[in-house]
Formats: structure tokens, C-alpha cells, sequence
């Protein structure tokens, strides 16, 4: 008898379908396969090679050694939505005030609590893909079913056709999700594709799921991307999952953010309450700080990836045989690659062959088959030598 | 126009049920009441006063320093489970295997988590009450119905009628909520009961969520309570949730541990990655130094909660107003005062007039009326300050 039919003798579905339906991710296959090999290059997530600067986790370090370590307030400690409020006030040149801003374990979290807001059971979720597998992930678990709308590549930029989009809408339709700057693919919506995205929701009263984490990585001269934040008056139903993974190098430390109309306060307490009861204070104490003080180590990290990007490209002109459309946002290069079809099989042959590691675009849905998705945000050395392995594996493989 | 009418024009119900049913917590009243109030002695919450020891904070403030702050692995990382199942394993006097053990956002996420992998829409979820609220807010967050049943106080010991549970039993039962020593009453299972709350459940197919985590303050003089360890051999469906915040100080790291039959490592795996994505490596180091170091400090913790029962049990003989089943485990004296009817005023009379924080029994549902939870794990010469002040505050009050 196998162990499952030893733990379920009856043969009663004993885990629920949303438990079940939950999508493997296949960016860990490939991760699981090349994990701790000597010399590898690992550019299968999306997270750059710095560890958090000390002047960030020195402030965590003392709040642990001055005895923060008891139960904290379900929305986050004042002192840290007060920064994040005054953080993207100034980022988004408007005011938005503490009260909107719910301190989560993550960016996922914070998505995490938005699908659980918006949708669940039967419940329709429109995401364009290739996206981030972690979005399907979260919807599937909350009980939607998601709609899948392919992006198209045209003439060398990634194209959301807004038609696709309002035919796609049904009335078991509750959510839009987008993704800009986008993971994958690197598109980024123009403020007027956000502006009709957001008068489309409205008038079928959907709710937005925004992931804008990626907004400062942008590459035309700008400050940042077009946002949410330039049309909606706050009220609306726009739910804006952050985090401070990306800007400030703390992916392994799970704290991120989730904005929300501030009348969905209660609501989003005590969704904190009953699945995670909130963030460490010693971890908020340095998200205070990273937000306060951390700006001239962002712009570090854009200019790295911004050198990354380049190298890329570089490469991409060179060989004649990568292509992909240049990310006008984000940290990736989605690209494919002229006589390698099956990414899935190639990415771990990356792995064996040139000790590179990339995620197969296949992990992204409609859309990513024969792609590869790499993050250049890391240092020039490393994604030089990445290009130089990838380059010399294609060389020996036929075209 | 409201707030609310404003983000939700059309009137269409914008919020999932299921979100807007999670109840407010009744403890959190209480304590958003007397918070910051100079000289209050707080035994509202779950939890002691001494801070997390610096043997464990130094292990996470190192971890930090060495940059071990990118992303993780989704159940934990190799040296903490197996530093798990080597407790566990000494605790319980067998062998339970890294396998069974995926760490989590605090005891919280493992009980989420446990909910989502056996019940959902409609499901009915068996909870003996007085009973912690946040299994009541995770199960009505999945979708499921709680079926709550009183237990009895009967010649000075709570009760738990196993009929009852057998008669509660319909088609649409999915789970049995056993948390023993129990939060708030101090009940503790004994073998016996267990064993057959255990055959119960295997016998209508069902899930046991079990919450042992005070199995180590008892105070009969026993190393443990009674455990479905002690019956089940490991493959039953049986969902443990455990956490560091009691035995280690350590609730306001957020960190804990789900324990199940090992075939569902992989549905746990992806559970966690779509919604939280993990647990900072950093918390994870202190808390391997915890289970490894951490023996000498959980006796103390045990001596204080000893300790501070012993004083509330003497201050109960000596008004002859207090009344209460002397706690078999746990931390905490549910009690009720002679002539005291109105808990939830009169635990916000106790801060305004007594200056001295306790939890009222309706926040643990029905069989809850009329108690009040104070939490007796912390200094003796608080707990004693604190049962003088009470005892002041009935002597002003008509018996």
C-alpha cells in the first residue's frame, strides 16, 4: 500500500482541490537542480548577488539585542507606515497617508490577502502571461480560476491588447491583475494603457491587483514607471502589493506591504491576524531604515542593473541568435533562442553544461514557451561571464 | 456618499465572505484599550515578560552580519528541521523524522495552513469552546463553518463530552480542532481521551488539527502532557501546529513549525510559497540555537509560570469571590468573579480602575460568558501585584 493510501484508506478527496491545484513552481526545478554547484551562476530568481547593506541590518541587530521581540500590532508598528507613507508620497508625488499601508510578510503576502479580498470560489482573474507563477499560485489557492490572456511581441515590444482584455471579462469576472514594470518580460504599461485598464475595471466593477515592485528599475531617462498612482484617487479598487525585496536587497528577510482604500482596514487586520499575525518589530525597525535611509543604495542597484541590461543586449546583438525585446522595465531579459524549442530540458542543460542557471520561460504561462528568463541585476563580472558561458553552450549546439 | 459607498459604487458585494465574516478578535479591544497605559500590568496576551534570551537574538544578529539574507528554502532550511526532529524526537520518546516538520510564519501560518490543506467551502469544523479565536478566524478565512461546542466545567475540571463530538459529526465534517492544554481553560487531555478523540477521527474519515503547543507547562509533575504522538504513528491524518513563541520567548519573531505526514510535503511546499514564501534564514539560525540550547531557559520559563499560577490559585481561596479550575497546563487562569456578569466591560473597568490587563471570556466563544483569561507566565512579583489589585478593585464592587 503506498503511504498515500495508507494516510487516506478511504479514498475521501482528503485535501481540498485549492490545496491541491496548487501549481508546482517550475522556476525551483531548476533551482533544486543546480543548487550549491561550484562556480555556478545563478541567474534563475529574481534577486541580485548583494546581501542586505549593514546599515540596514545593524538596525535590526539592535532591536533584537534591545528586547523587541514580543507580539506587535496587526497593521504594522506607526513609525514604519508613517515611512512607507512618506516613502511613496514622495515617489508618487501625491500624499498617500499611513493609513492605507498594511506591513505583510512580503510582497506574496501582500498579494496573497488582495486575492482573498477580491476572489474566491469560481471567481474569474484575468492575468496577461507570461507572469510571475506565484500570481496564478495565489488566486488558485483563494479558489479562482484564472483567465490567461498571452501578450503578444510585436515589432520588439511586448503589446497587452486592451480589447483581449475587456472580451475576456465575464460576469464571474472580479479581478484584473497587472504586473508593471513586468516579471518576465520586462514591459511596462504607458500611463495611458494604466488609465484605460483602470476605467475598464471601473466600469465593471473589478478590482485591480497592481504589482508596480519593479517601478524604479526603468530605463528610458525616467524616474520611475507610469503607476495606478497617477489616475486613481485612492479610493478606488486598487490593491497595491509592495515589497522591500527588490530596492533594498531583502528578499530573505519577507517583509513587504500591502496599500488598500483605508476603509479596508479591519478587513485587512484581521486577515494578518488569522494567517501570519504580523511582522517581526526587529524586521520593521530596519524597514524603517532602509526606507529612510536607503536611497543611495537604490540607485546603486538600478545602475547595476542597468549595466547588466546593457551587457545583455550587448550579447544579444552579438550572437545573432538571442532574442528578446529590451526590457523597458524590471530586472529580467526574457529572450529565446534560435533552434532551442524545449527551454525546459535546456535550462537544465545550462545547469550540467555551462553552470549557468536560468528559469524556463515555460514556468510562466501562455506565452513563455521557448523563452528563458534571466535577472541581470548583479554585478557586471558575473553577467558578463553568464553571457560569455551562454554564448560558448550555444556555439556547440546546432542552430 | 460614505467611504464605502464611494469604493464600492455599484452596491455588488466587494469583499469574499469569507473575508468579511473573519471576526474581530475580542482580546484585541481590551488591548488596544490600555496599550502604553504607565504602570499596567498586561495579562491580556499570550505571553510572558521576559524578552527572547541573547544566546538566541546573538545567533540571529551573526546570521544577519554574515549576510544570510536572500531567499530560502519553502519548508525550512536542512538544519532546522532536522534540529526539530531531534526535539520532537526527545520530547516524544520516538523517532519523528525532518520529513514531517515545514517551517512557518509562527504557529499561526501552520494552523492556516492546516485549515486550507482539510477543509473549505462549507466544510464543518468541530472547535470544543472556550477556545483560542484565531482557529475560529482561520477556518471561517477557508471558507469553512465552525461547529462550536461548550465543554463543562464539572466538580472543578473542564470537560470534554466525546458523545457530544460524535453527535456533532455530519457529512460536511471535515476537521476536529483538539488544542490541549488548552488555551484559555488550562483543560489537558488525558491519554485516554486522546486516543479516542483519535479514533473518532479515523473512524469518519476526518482531520485532527492539533494544537499541543503549552505540552510542556503542566504542573502535575509530569515532563509532558499526553500527546497524539503517544497514539498516532505518523501517517495518520493528523495536522500539528507548534511555534517557539511560548517555550523560547520568542512571539514576536514569527516563527513556528507545522508538523504532517510527510506525503504532504510537497501541497505544504507550495502552500507556503504562495503565501508567504518562507521563512528569513536568520530567524531560522536562532531558532535551531533555541531547540539545541534552549533546555535551562525553557525550565525557567516553566518554574515562572509554576510560580505565577500557584499565586492566582492562593488569591482565588483567599477572596472566595474568584473561581476557577485549577489549570491542569497552559499559562493561563480562566476565572470567574462572583457578581461579575458583564466580562467585556468589566475587562475595560479592570485597565481604567485597577490598571491591570486581563482578557474577557467572550472573545473564546460560547461557554466563555462570564470568565476573564489572565496570563500567569510571567514574574512572581507581577502576578502578585497584579491579584492584589484585582482583589482591591472586587472589594469595591457589590458581590
Amino acid at each position: 500500500m503506498t503511504v498515500a493510501a495508507r494516510i487516506f484508506p478511504t479514498g475521501i478527496p482528503p485535501l481540498r482541490r485549492e490545496a491541491l491545484e496548487a501549481p508546482d513552481s517550475g522556476i525551483v526545478e531548476v533551482f533544486e537542480h543546480g543548487f550549491g554547484r561550484a562556480g555556478l551562476i545563478p541567474l534563475w530568481a529574481g534577486e541580485g548577488d548583494l546581501p542586505t547593506p549593514r546599515f540596514i541590518t545593524d538596525v535590526a541587530a539592535r532591536s533584537l539585542a534591545a528586547g523587541e521581540t514580543f507580539y506587535t500590532l496587526q497593521r504594522g508598528i506607526p513609525e514604519l507606515r508613517e515611512a512607507i507613507s512618506a516613502y511613496m508620497s514622495r515617489i508618487y508625488g501625491k500624499t498617500l497617508g499611513p493609513e492605507r499601508f498594511f506591513v505583510t510578510i512580503g510582497g506574496m503576502q501582500a498579494i496573497q490577502i488582495a486575492m482573498r479580498i477580491a476572489c474566491g470560489n469560481e471567481d474569474e482573474v484575468i492575468v496577461p502571461t507570461p507572469a510571475w507563477p506565484n500570481f496564478l499560485g495565489a488566486l488558485t489557492v483563494s479558489g479562482a480560476k484564472p483567465v490567461l490572456l498571452p501578450m503578444q511581441l510585436e515589432r520588439g515590444r511586448w503589446h497587452l491588447d486592451l480589447d483581449r482584455i475587456a472580451s475576456a471579462i465575464t460576469p464571474r469576472t472580479r479581478v484584473i491583475v497587472v504586473n508593471s514594470p513586468a516579471n518576465p518580460t520586462g514591459w511596462t504599461a504607458t500611463g495611458s494603457e494604466l488609465e484605460a485598464i483602470l476605467e475598464l475595471a471601473q466600469r465593471h466593477d473589478l478590482w485591480i491587483v497592481a504589482d508596480e515592485i519593479y517601478g524604479r528599475f526603468v530605463y528610458g531617462g525616467e524616474a520611475r514607471a507610469p503607476s495606478f498612482h497617477d489616475f486613481a484617487g485612492g479610493e478606488e479598487r486598487v490593491l497595491y502589493a509592495q515589497t522591500f525585496s527588490k530596492n533594498w536587497a531583502m528578499t530573505g528577510w519577507r517583509v513587504g506591504w500591502l496599500e488598500a482604500p483605508a476603509a479596508l482596514g479591519a478587513t485587512v487586520e484581521n486577515l494578518v491576524q488569522y494567517s501570519t499575525s504580523g511582522v517581526a518589530t526587529f524586521v520593521q525597525r530596519a524597514a524603517v531604515t532602509a526606507l529612510e535611509e536607503g536611497e543611495p543604495f537604490i540607485a546603486e542597484q538600478i545602475e547595476r542593473a542597468r549595466r547588466g541590461r546593457e551587457i545583455v543586449l550587448e550579447s544579444a546583438r552579438r550572437t545573432n541568435r538571442i532574442e528578446l525585446a529590451p526590457p523597458e522595465g524590471g530586472f529580467y531579459a526574457f529572450f529565446r533562442v534560435a533552434g532551442v524549442a524545449d527551454v525546459r530540458h535546456a535550462a537544465l542543460d545550462l545547469v550540467d553544461e555551462a553552470n549557468v542557471g536560468v528559469a524556463p520561460g515555460t514556468a510562466f504561462g501562455p506565452g513563455g514557451e521557448g523563452y528563458f528568463r534571466l535577472c541581470y541585476a548583479r554585478k557586471s563580472e558575473d553577467i558578463e561571464e553568464a553571457m560569455r558561458r551562454i554564448e560558448h553552450w550555444l556555439s556547440t549546439r546546432s542552430g
